[in-house]
């Protein structure tokens, strides 16, 4: 089953496999470091707030068996690939953050995840599509998302968000004062680099203080050298669907 | 000239010398680390925030010379202890954030820095001193500390504040609107840590985007072999007074 605007990429070593329009948003790394930190086990209830194709829950569901697996995605198109990559193991709602459905606003989970679009000018500049732009944008301001995560999270649940590290601090003033127990992962291309992504995870009424954690440095060397070599812990995250230290 | 409630300890390797009570709050590395960070050129204006006995800005101006220094400190021993170690290169007043006197507030400074004290459980509960105490506690609220440091810097003006990591937040979201280009520079005990300690930078009317610097390592090896080995960069810091990159 091909289609010419669709490609079909392998993930994790080639344990999940997504439809991916060619030329519009494609999951690169973000969602696949986001999914490799949450600590989700069996039977636990999962949202994905923006879900695009479907690649961070499905690589967390890739790798923790018998979770329920909800996504919200906004765009037709990418909803309706979400849900056929999910192969019947995701639910897919179709819906705009700002406007939930009250099916899903009566539902409570125990990790909300969301890796929201990053605005980037030069993609900006050169999108003439207009999914593809709300996908690379920020349509929807960066608060909702971590107002809309809060407002879903089950007691003691939890909260984890990849976003560029220029917006931490925005991150951190969204997020509602039930929740606590904030930690930073700052996420680095190589040793010695400011970092270029964050993951913030959150917890529902947590009370343990703010953890500021040692950056996840993705590359190794100083430089570009011999292509691009992963650090042995990112491989595994990224090639065999290993979970990552948070 | 000693006293019995005195010490004259060295600082930078003996470039320093300050006087400070031997039981109340004393200045360790925290202070030493804040000064090698700061961008300060001669000539410029410096004011330190609660200097006690005049650690930071003392180590800053014997890194950086003809700088017009200024402290800001409430207790009187330890404003007179400062102005002792200053030797006439350091203007101290006497005064609480909360209520700084108008010859101040007429002023405006290149450089604004402050290493708050820090709010420790098991320094507090054996506390006997008050002036320990307040050194050791927060009666002066974070906020307060940032505000009035916003205030006093001159338009690009620059302020560093150092404090325990846990309360990054605290630190970002009592900036003013007006302070921007902001960086952190994350301080960990050894490589692979959370941090135990952040540097916050921000510029007076800074455009540039929040940075996540990589963490400052301050020992080396994982863990306390052959006494307290600190990595390179920070012994010069420590022991001759050189910059640190923040």
């Amino acid at each position: 089953m091909s289609m010419p605007n669709l490609t079909r990429d392998a993930f994790l070593g080639g344990l999940l496999h997504l439809w991916q329009p060619r030329d519009g948003y494609r999951a690169g790394v973000d969602p696949v470091l986001l999914a490799a930190t949450i600590p989700a086990v069996s039977g636990q209830r999962v949202l994905e707030l923006g879900c695009g194709v479907g690649a961070a829950v499905l690589c967390l569901g890739a790798r923790v068996p018998d979770l329920v697996l909800t996504g919200v995605e906004r765009e037709r198109q990418y909803a309706e690939l979400a849900a056929r990559n999910g192969a019947g193991q995701l639910e897919v709602v179709q819906a705009d953050l700002a406007e939930l459905p009250l099916t899903l606003r009566q539902r409570q989970f125990d990790h909300v995840l969301a890796n929201p679009p990053y605005w980037r000018r030069e993609a900006s500049v050169s999108a003439r599509n207009p999914v593809k732009e709300a996908a690379l944008g920020e349509q929807t301001a960066l608060a909702l998302w971590i107002q809309v995560a809060a407002k879903r999270l089950a007691p003691k649940g939890y909260m984890h968000v990849i976003h560029r590290a220029e917006r931490l601090p925005d991150l951190l003033s969204a997020l509602p004062s039930d929740m606590g127990s904030i930690e930073v992962l700052p996420i680095a291309a190589r040793a010695g680099r400011s970092a270029e992504r964050v993951i913030m995870r959150a917890r529902k009424s947590g009370r343990a203080d703010f953890r500021l954690n040692a950056p996840l440095v993705l590359h190794r060397g100083d430089h570009h050298v011999d292509g691009d070599q992963y650090n042995p812990e990112v491989g595994k995250a990224l090639r065999s669907g290993a979970a990552l230290r948070f």
